[in-house]
């Protein structure tokens, strides 16, 4: 039987392609020599217990994490754009991010709307150049 | 050809059971005598504007709005109960709308989550009794 | 030469009318047992050294705490209807009040206003109750 | 009789100066390939519904969303550059703006505000560089 | 050697006084129902393997996350509740809580501290009333 | 005896090393020409009068504050960095810092702690890059 790390790495591999935007890998990386243990509890809690659930689909989840970090402020930007590849990554189209955004402009209002939208632009153009280098 | 107020209505209209739960007509009626024009605001905006566009379910929205009403904090409680019985309108089940609500453990924190989640508890139970009324 | 403490609570009583509305005495007074030094900053430093200050009149200064505190959300409901009466008290129109309210709706979304209107309906009410008491 | 876009284009003009600072126009224009809806909204909605309604001044719409964007947080501090631009066209000063963030002190703490002057500063700087130009 | 359940449930006890204050047994038991897991993540997550780390004492643990409920405003305001017991018992006293809440009045403002010392007045008096019970 | 302003800007220095890391002198003195009394409010307010009370350790006012800034989100990084070294200056170890982030998971989740590390990674290397220039 998987343990807890096994399952959610499994998972988070699911909603990452390491050949086009930033994933969570990178960012555990960057944070391992200060917190060790942030990407393990990453992996086995947020991935591996919470993602695993049942009654909602990977895009479902995407979108409202998605929802979550637009509603945040773009104080959560650089994970905006974290998020913004894993749900493309989990099936979601421009279109649909896109408009997940614009729904919020009157839950939200617009200025948080316009951060998110601002930041949706920039990861699908590097995508984008990425999937063309 | 409809109007934006016309079309809004008819998309309230779905998103409302005037049988079960607290709804949008209740709360822009409190409020008419100090602020006649937010319903008209509310109708024609965001349901004629907003939640009438495409690319997006239903149950997608109603999923994206509650996201981010929960990520508000209880701040948003009066807002959070009126959107979890959208939600239920709008046909997402009692079971998807725990699930999304769980899934944001991770993003905003158990404090926020565990407020939601007593306020949908709430509301499953009003709409049983008025069922069984 | 008046002290901060003397300027404050002279600017203090300026905002407030004790016959009407919830004020910050009764708020002062009700925390004076556990936190005895909240009233003396309250007094000195919100109301002696930035109250007092010029650029702004005393109905702007109003205008901008109540934007401040309806964008915080209904978590500061308790204060927004404590500042609501002290902007009555300023001068400010219950049109005003409303109109800086519907204002907010593009910048901090519907939720929020909604829950801030809610609060500006029951202190009119409540002091139109009783001026006729 | 003029339409809503006619007349939100001709108010959200009143509020900009193409000569000086940051404008609505560059943003919208900087997302029309993927919300081309947005600058419409922002223009019927926002300035076509909402900045044109009665009871209270340019300027004191201008403080009222000043304030909102500061007690935001820097998360909106793009927004925060495009509404200081607005405010000083709208004809507030240089000293009232910098007073309507010092008087936020005692109800958003000290890190918004001085996020918000760091702002204000970068802003006056630039509409004189532009001016000298 | 202890399962993380174990160890959670050993911690999160270290922290409770079911004699006193609400605590987390009751909230979990009311979210049973509908979310049986949370209590689970709470206790194997949040106790087993945060409150098990090293390098802060039990008081700077429930320090820390007193400050951040202050922080997230009156939104958390059961949560607060829950806290102010959870720091009474790891060991912190009154004076030490209202203290720590004072201190944020300069990051913070004084909306959110008032509301927070609110809170801690009513669980110190509800303390005192079942200790003499 | 000693003015406020003399023992907050007292207590301010025992907080600062102007060797190492930013502090509150370099950036009151960006804000100097804009808002003149800035520095003066942080000296005899934030330092003079609340830093200065009894009852919470140099340590523990630290990591309030630091716990404070944290879950006010990136919104407030560059605070954040500024008292990153003033927790550093009082004398909480690297390990500390990192560990109060770390229980600020369950709280606030992983989004705002991850932004929080990031940041604190930034200040430990700039302060070693100081200490072996």
């Amino acid at each position: 039987m998987k343990t807890r790390y096994e399952k959610g790495l499994e998972t988070l591999r699911s909603y990452t392609d390491e050949e086009k935007g930033t994933n969570h890998f990178e960012l555990m990386k960057a944070l391992e020599d200060i917190a060790p243990d942030l990407g393990t509890y990453i992996i086995e809690f947020a991935y591996g217990d919470i993602y695993n659930r049942d009654y909602l689909s990977k895009q479902s989840r995407a979108l409202t994490v998605l929802s979550s970090l637009v509603t945040q402020g773009s104080g959560s930007l650089p994970q905006l754009e974290l998020h913004i590849n894993t749900a493309l990554n989990a099936g979601l189209s421009e279109k649909e991010i896109i408009e997940s955004m614009m729904q919020l402009i009157p839950y939200v209002g617009f200025p948080s709307v316009i951060n998110a939208l601002t930041q949706a632009r920039k990861v699908f153009q590097e995508r984008t150049e990425k999937a063309l280098a």
